[in-house]
């Protein structure tokens, strides 16, 4: 079900010193910022790049669509009262949630609703750069916010 | 500096337990388990498979061996008093750290001691799968301890 890592979500409390930091120190690039008033988030996407993929996929357009990236999400939560607001009023800034890669994110959430695994979204909705997402809780998954991502290329 | 996210580190209480919900709902495939005495810490790692990058490499056994992975580490502290067992008596189950891939994790430490960011280890040293690490302090890191990671294979 899952293919691969997408990107781990990170709460801070500042996002421009946290981009500038990112790119900064770690030579990430930054892909963009948005708000998502649903999720109660302003974020930025950092794109990591693999020089050995890029190898790998040469000059080949289409390859290179198909290869996959990952990337660091920076949350800061529009105010104290969200999600992500009150994950760093509990525990400080950290590590989020992670967010796997699947091919199908309805059929994901099918599998997994069968299997009696909690889900927060029964059904998959609009996330950063265009995918498809949904949310499984962590009480099943040992503590870890989970999200499951359809990138928008798939 | 940083290639890939090569994997999330899980802090768990039972690591057969969650051997068994990631493999069973997930479908991850499990590579090994090994015990690090180093660090206080008995784990177990699970690959995710990129279907698309298999159809990329194809046959080629030379591009399969420079496709990157990427995995779930789960971890069980051998006892309370080590880093992940006071990591669990102070915030229970969930992600406990990041582990990005590098191309060269010596120049990679060079170059953050240089910038002034907290190291945890200044030299590299073994990590799972044959990988030379070094953990960065979540301090300039907005709470995240990140692990820099030089497969084997590279």
């Amino acid at each position: 079900m899952l293919t691969r890592i997408d990107h781990v979500g990170i709460a801070v409390h500042d996002l421009e010193a946290a981009i500038e930091r990112y790119t900064g120190t770690f030579g990430v690039r930054l892909i963009g910022t948005e708000t998502n008033v649903e999720q109660g988030v302003r974020e930025a996407m950092l794109a990591l790049s693999d020089s050995r993929l890029d190898d790998l996929v040469g000059s080949d357009d289409a390859l290179r669509g198909a290869a996959p990236a990952s990337y660091v999400q920076l949350l800061e939560p529009l105010d104290g009262d969200t999600p992500v607001g009150r994950f760093l009023a509990r525990r400080g800034e950290g590590l989020h949630h992670v967010g796997y890669a699947v091919d199908d994110v309805e059929s994901a959430l099918e599998s997994l609703a069968t299997q009696g695994i909690s889900l927060i979204d029964r059904r998959a909705r609009h996330g950063s750069l265009g995918a498809s997402i949904a949310f499984v809780h962590p009480r099943d998954l040992f503590g870890v916010l989970t999200e499951l991502v359809q990138p928008a290329r798939a």
